[in-house]
């Protein structure tokens, strides 16, 4: 069984700097792209992550093995280099099998956490 | 009248464990994935979850009767195995007929709640 | 110009009952049905909500005008019947004309409000 | 490489008054449509305000630049007219280039935050 799409694209992107919780990972700030890979082949991901006034920078690469998700944090990337807080970004996805990504974003600088979360655009 | 498909998957999966309400369950943290079947025949429903570092469980089994929708707790799940808390997954859910799928978190780790809601992906 | 589609599918449905603002109508916890009609004819809009445990109840009938956006509060449905507080339900969008719906909670059981909201489910 | 569309619909729109944080600029309310251009073109970008009980307004006018991606606040649209505050809207946007739209509210009219976001609609 294959489901999903290679090409997928989150205009909506923006790490919070600082916060209520920075002693606790769980509660850091945060935005994560949930990635799913259905299929029988380990799938080879690059994002490429765009900015309002400056060149994309990119691609990160990150793997989804076989039947495995991955959420992955756009705190965590540093290759080529980290991403920057409090500045808007949006990300292109390219797979080399199909997949399905989810959005979310868990927001803590204020005492109370705050969540969003959207389907990514694919076509 | 039909609507629908049969094939829908949630790349975004995490039960917060604990929280400041565990004794309501209304504020009990939360993950459920919203069905309905609009059609005239009950819909037998197949949930799989997917993890991070480890083979899919499943199929966890439901009935989504004729004319009615289920919010179904991921919480609630239990045979073949509960569902970890703390724990990255993503679910894929197979339908006999047609239905819809909307995915939705109450997050209560905290004293005051978070919410988020997305389609599910489906093709 | 015309846009949209004639059915549309919300499968996540919950008003909660009371909460810490009942006398501000802005704070009252809801969920709304967000429509917008671009095209040049009134839409007739038929609503019929769907229960996890007894028979489908409609339709309500509201109109959206030509180059109008109206948001509904389930809350204010009352004809046939009010949409009962504390229970899960579905509800399916037929349309007369195109029309694009969205879905957005604001739940305000605890002090700080919480919010979600979706592009409803059309084909 | 081209991806997106060039119309898009967003039929949720609110921008909550005042609230607690109005020394903030991070923190006032607001809506946001979030767009990327991953074109090699500039991407001219029309968009119309909807209303229940009045005429639309616009188009207003952005451009979001090759390779680049634009998060733009409601709020700061004032020609031909600002966006009215407390008041129900929705928008139609429409490019000569191909991009992709997210929405996002952030509602901070209470102490915390609160948070929706989902991908526009488009055909």
């Amino acid at each position: 069984m294959s489901i999903g799409k290679r090409l997928w694209v989150i205009a909506e992107g923006y790490i919070p700097e600082g916060g209520a919780h920075a002693d606790d990972p769980r509660f850091v700030s945060h935005e994560t792209a949930c990635m799913i890979n259905i299929g029988d082949q380990a799938a080879e991901v690059d994002i490429t992550v765009y900015f309002s006034d400056r060149d994309p920078v990119g691609p990160y690469h990150v793997r989804v093995d076989a039947r495995r998700t991955l959420h992955l944090r756009f705190n965590d990337l540093d290759d080529p280099a980290p991403v920057p807080r409090d500045t808007d970004y949006a990300s292109v996805i390219e797979s080399s099998q199909p997949i399905v990504v989810q959005h979310t974003r868990l927001d803590t600088r204020q005492a109370e956490l705050g969540l969003l979360s959207t389907i990514a655009y694919c076509e």
